[in-house]
């Protein structure tokens, strides 16, 4: 998987009411390297307002296509993907964000995509949907479920790039973990350490010793941090 | 499912500076069913650009809580999240959003969390971050990381919406997490007693004390480790 697949996605605002949603909206979508828009009837563009929420992202608005309907907006896309709030008595059942997006990504690799959003008020048409190969919806609070269009642009472009990515990357691991008896050692110390300082009574250690190992166990030690550790014991019997 | 643990969560934004930021960021909470909100220090607030870039979600700004600290915001809750564009050559390895959220939500079982939000400039200092128990960032494009306050709000929101929609309850804790306050009393008390054994020379701390939050942020504390650890560094003080 790669982030070249980001480069066969396109955003597709339909209508847009204000300029200033279609500037937050090219931001949104560089953020997560995504940089193909493409406007639909759009009510005020180019405009200066777009221009100052796009931050650093006035490059795509530059190279942004300003279609006059959703067809041309669409052409040559391999599949499009209308994202709705709502849910409709319409053909497509829609489907959450996460697996929308992988089922876009996964098209992606056969050519261009588009993930499509209609006005701020009314969202998509019917007419707009059945034009699109499939619907996705962010799972919003029921009672409260108004994202805004750049904040919809943000999830939806970062469900694409984790998908893309290949997703759950972990970090790379920093340091390294420290050797099971190198562990083993530091257990040994700290306990004798507790002996000597008289917290732990050998006669009746109850469950002290397995309630540090359990801690430590939990953190999963570096071999740094168990140098640390027995500098501090033996810091702390000088 | 359970959206309950939405309500354990809470949205924490340091140092805010735009008020039309903290009224977008409400908005973006309040989509995915968050709803309590604290600020730090916020430049202007309250204020009319706040009520206005919130849309429906002014109650969650007329419950917004204003705190002078990080440290009073964290009261009481049990794991906080610092979220971080910049990776940084700090103590905490940085984890994905999506797992970070995971993580999350899976301490909101225990109690109060929070996710927490540097200002729209400079994000979180290392201090703050230090206060935290992990840290997280949202994987943008290198070239351009730059998301909008409220929209990074919006994307952890909605990580954390998923992961408690979907979340597999774990089986209740067999013991209390510990509270942000008696954590940060034990990292004082073991600084005075790194201090007193000579380990630690404050007039040149390296990063011993960073290093040892890590770990101990990483192992995530119960209330009677932290109690046994402080008796632990009496028993040493002797």
């Amino acid at each position: 998987m790669s982030a070249d697949l980001l480069s066969h996605i396109r955003i597709v605002l339909s209508h847009t009411s204000h300029p200033g949603n279609i500037g937050a909206a090219a931001r949104a979508m560089k953020t997560m390297g995504i940089v193909s828009l493409h406007l639909v009837n759009p009510k005020k563009f180019p405009d200066a307002e777009a221009e100052a929420m796009a931050s650093g992202a006035s490059d795509v608005l530059q190279k942004a296509r300003v279609c006059a309907s959703l067809a041309e907006a669409l052409q040559g896309t391999v599949y499009a993907l209308a994202v709705s709030a709502r849910r409709r008595g319409l053909a497509y059942a829609s489907v959450e964000a996460r697996s929308a997006a992988q089922a876009l990504v996964s098209a992606a690799q056969g050519g261009e995509v588009a993930i499509v959003f209609g006005t701020e008020m009314s969202g998509l048409s019917n007419e707009e949907i059945l034009q699109c190969r499939a619907m996705a919806h962010i799972p919003a609070d029921p009672d409260y479920s108004s994202l805004n269009l750049a904040a919809a642009v943000q999830v939806m472009a970062y469900e694409a790039r984790v998908a893309a990515l290949g997703a759950q990357l972990l970090p790379p691991a920093e340091s390294e973990p420290a050797r099971h008896e190198d562990v083993e050692n530091f257990y040994l110390h700290l306990e004798q350490s507790l002996c000597a300082s008289g917290f732990l009574d050998p006669a009746n250690p109850r469950r002290l010793i397995p309630r540090l190992r359990r801690l430590f166990g939990r953190a999963r030690l570096e071999q740094e941090e168990v140098n640390i550790l027995r500098g501090i014991l033996n810091s702390f019997r000088k």
